[in-house]
């Protein structure tokens, strides 16, 4: 994103998790994509490599989490405040596997005061299963001077 | 490890994790390295790099979690079971950087029937700062035949 | 619920559920009412009393759990199984205090293998104002011969 | 605990949480009983009683989480400031029943900032066998001028 569009950019433009993705190396590096951002929702996708496969021959569970917190983060940043995770807890459901594509739905169930409960739901895109659910609590940072 | 090494192992060997941990190739790509390893009890150590930094410019919390994971995986898979993760809970306590060393502690708390409940602990190597709390749930798998 | 009626009582009657809220001396002692339950769903009310107030003046945690609990254990016991919590967190998210009308409404988000998620969300009934969000995790249990 | 004495206490006398059980009503109703009490540690007990049992004829697990959440907010008062439970989760280990003795002991395991993190194990005092693991997140509130 360009800062000439940005400058004109309209309310609910979700700037700062826009600018937050696109300087996330990590996310990057994983290949993992943006889908769908609007306050308080976003949805990002990812295809399991070689490299994410742990020692039971399946996804690791630290790459499910990986993907569902990128979710969350791009959520809970996707209005006027930057936030950060001050804590998170996921339920692994299903197994995948090499190659499969997952897809992981952020929404922003509440907020109040500094803080936001955010959910995430992974799938797997081929059949829609549920891989894992997440909820993360986000905590509202004061803007850098 | 080689077979004929694992044919006379002792008990207490921890075979299952440190098989697991070997063939584990996302560990493995990340430089995860196995630091202790005893029945109900595993370190491992991670190095932060380049694409483990988020938008925020500071270690992705899916990394952290990845290598808490990891240490609760080798310790719920240190005794004559195979166990997998369940669910697991993570607190964000400190922020850490780019080429800050990372250990996780992890030890199982408790066991009962097929439910395991281990606690691991991140700390940056450099001055023991406790950089997150993590929790897992673990099940044993039945042997495959 | 009479048991002539009970005999009659169609598909989808959530007979186990009403059996166990029937019996349940700690919600009756604390007069917490039942208001809905349909497969996978129950809304449950409480007024909050004396004895349930803590050292802060507001209502005991404790009590706000103890509702959200009840609604969960409607909602997971709703259907043809019986079913027990395995585990459960909260968040509280606003006080409330004496006299205070209480909402818990549970919906099972997942189900898998013998497992299920169910999230209950308190309200205060004067002014839903959400007062905590409540994730359980259950285990069906088999049936007694 | 007179005032007067009180006024003596030394360092290290946890008045806050001495204050905040005594005038808690929901304990006291339910025979809850202090029974240790130092800076970053509680232990309290509590009879299990005709209206705590569920309609699985086990305690009701809002009744195990009340006691530990009464063991938790004593430790996290412990010390110098006033705080309150953001949030908790909770592992049913094992059941108990009418008559049964609980024990819940609460160390309190990080503090950061105004947050702490919070351990509770529940034990059947006849036999010590753990019923429960609590962990709880507090807050550090400003204390009221």
């Amino acid at each position: 994103m360009s800062p000439a569009v940005d400058n004109v950019a309209p309310a609910g433009d979700c700037r700062i998790a826009r600018e937050m993705l696109a300087g996330d190396a990590a996310a990057t590096a994983l290949g993992i994509e943006l889908l769908e951002l609007a306050p308080g929702r976003a949805v990002v996708g990812m295809t399991v490599t070689e490299t994410m496969v742990n020692g039971h021959d399946i996804t690791h569970g630290g790459y499910v989490f990986l993907l569902a917190d990128t979710a969350f983060a791009a959520a809970c940043n996707s209005r006027d405040d930057a936030a950060v995770a001050a804590r998170a807890d996921i339920r692994f459901i299903a197994a995948t596997r090499l190659g499969d594509r997952l897809i992981a739905t952020a929404y922003e169930r509440e907020r109040y005061g500094r803080n936001g409960i955010t959910d995430v739901t992974v799938r797997r895109a081929a059949d829609d299963t549920v891989i894992a659910e997440f909820r993360g609590d986000s905590r509202t940072i004061p803007p850098r001077q």
